[in-house]
């Protein structure tokens, strides 16, 4: 099977859209898009390499969904809707059985959101996933650099489960029975993160600032504080962690993980406290936690003391 | 230096942009897009492996330029302008020197093409450059589907220059003296392919396919015939060559060479005999040469010979 034979073979059969992108040129030297008036186009790309970010052997259905979720999360945090993606795979051998399994777990995010594979690479070396996400918008994209003092801080869903399911990976990849049902929720949230593809768009109306949880909630946090030169003040107590995670490692550790672990993909925002409600509402189906406020200053805090030293979010190079 | 830091050094300087795309959210979770109005949206994206694409200890700057240049070629097939392009690179190491060496390479190209770096990812691991580039069109795209019978086939520059350089990259990388004058010219085409915009451009008006030829002659005219259900018939006493590559490897190899070899990312284009003339003049620094017509029937031939058995492009996993 040479490179086109399995582009055709596994990776095409994504390339199916109907959505209000014109498209044309897909299998040629490029892919070529028109965009719909009035709409912005949103850009993001994310590498995950084996060994790195994921365990060798990770079963490669979970490890594309993972990917594409990942990269999908960036959308999600600039208020932006899912339209199409590229992808460029280096294999150190093509193995059909992985590749049909990897475009497995693909499919389903192209499914669930009407999110073709429009172009990509496939080459030989050592496994790296290299996934380029693109959205569009009609209206100003949510940034990290609006947060004003007197603001409400507030995230999505729970924190530090993908973080409490690194431990357990090893285990998963050699067998996937033997674990409790705990431990397999966590390897959930690990493997399949959420994209908050819905409440980001929400958020576009009401929010001041947001930033997708890739890194760890301190770490976003202090992003958002740089960028929008204020001190966001966060309480240690409302920060939302799951019973799973609460059962399996205990409130001390239950709370550190929420704070630093990365890859939940959970959105961190701020906005008015007057418009909290109207948020709440419109997006019912999702836990939404009000965890701190935007104080004048700089900097990240902690339950008043400055969280400067529990900055360990996940940074590549140290 | 963390990953946010070497982002800054490195990487930041390559963003600034003074082109037609309104640009906003550079740095933040995506970088946002408008486009200009009646544009078209062009984007490819290719991966570069070490080891596989290029030896370990390639000169970083000679690495990014002919990375980004390869990438900026497949703009070129589809006659459109350099807009943008984003960057996922993974290395196994933070190292300055390399880094500086790196992004200098790539500024090359950032300056002359007025082509910004609008976004990336940087982790850790075995050195992989992905790059995805972006680009502009106002026209119907140069597609691969379009060869009619009774066209001319021709094509850009010179053809196998950049294979011979293969067996000389050793000697380069460990001393860059003691080459010959025609060693050097080789070396020069393979690491500093010239991507064709403008001639992409010029032939929008002309011609009626195009493919860049990155993985060898045979191949990419087996790609046009393909979508252009015809017969591509080529002579092989017109394939251009330089004379560098004739004085270092003689006929028969230069002709072989010229046929098979990839990574001179010239284009190849059909067109309508009677456009030749005003194409030529249109670009009058650049050699064109004919080398072929375009035939009823289905594959390619090399005088007046099936060709499937020479067909020896580059395929990534055979």
């Amino acid at each position: 099977m040479n490179e086109f034979q399995l582009i055709e073979r596994f990776f095409s059969p994504l390339g199916q859209t109907d959505n209000e992108l014109f498209v044309t040129g897909n299998g040629d030297d490029c892919t070529v898009l028109t965009l719909p008036a009035g709409a912005s186009l949103c850009c993001s790309i994310d590498t995950m390499v084996e060994g790195v970010h994921f365990l060798k052997g990770a079963p490669a259905d979970r490890l594309a969904y993972r990917s594409l979720a990942g990269a999908m999360s960036d959308l999600a945090a600039m208020g932006a809707s899912p339209a199409f993606f590229t992808l460029a795979l280096t294999l150190p051998e093509v193995n059909e059985a992985w590749l049909a399994r990897f475009a497995a777990g693909l499919k389903k995010l192209v499914d669930a959101y009407n999110f073709p594979l429009l172009g990509g690479d496939t080459t030989k070396g050592p496994l790296c996933i290299s996934i380029q996400v693109h959205g569009l918008l009609y209206a100003a994209p949510l940034l990290r650099s609006g947060a004003q003092a007197g603001d409400i801080i507030a995230v999505s869903g729970t924190l530090g489960d993908a973080g409490a399911a690194l431990s357990l990976l090893e285990k998963f990849n050699m067998k996937s029975s033997g674990l409790s049902q705990e431990e397999q929720y966590l390897l959930e949230r690990y493997y399949s993160p959420s994209p908050r593809i819905a409440l980001g768009q929400a958020l576009l109306s009401c929010a001041s600032s947001c930033i997708d949880i890739s890194d760890g909630l301190l770490a976003e946090a202090a992003h958002i504080a740089k960028a929008s030169s204020v001190a966001l003040s966060l309480d240690s107590d409302k920060l939302p962690v799951s019973s799973e995670l609460l059962f399996l490692k205990g409130k001390e550790r239950a709370r550190e993980l929420a704070l630093s672990a990365g890859d939940d993909y959970e959105l961190l925002f701020t906005l008015a406290p007057e418009k909290w409600e109207v948020l709440v509402a419109g997006v019912p189906e999702l836990r939404l936690s009000q965890i701190g406020v935007v104080q004048a200053g700089e900097g990240v805090f902690l339950d008043g003391l400055r969280a400067q030293n529990l900055l360990k979010g996940y940074q590549h190079f140290e």
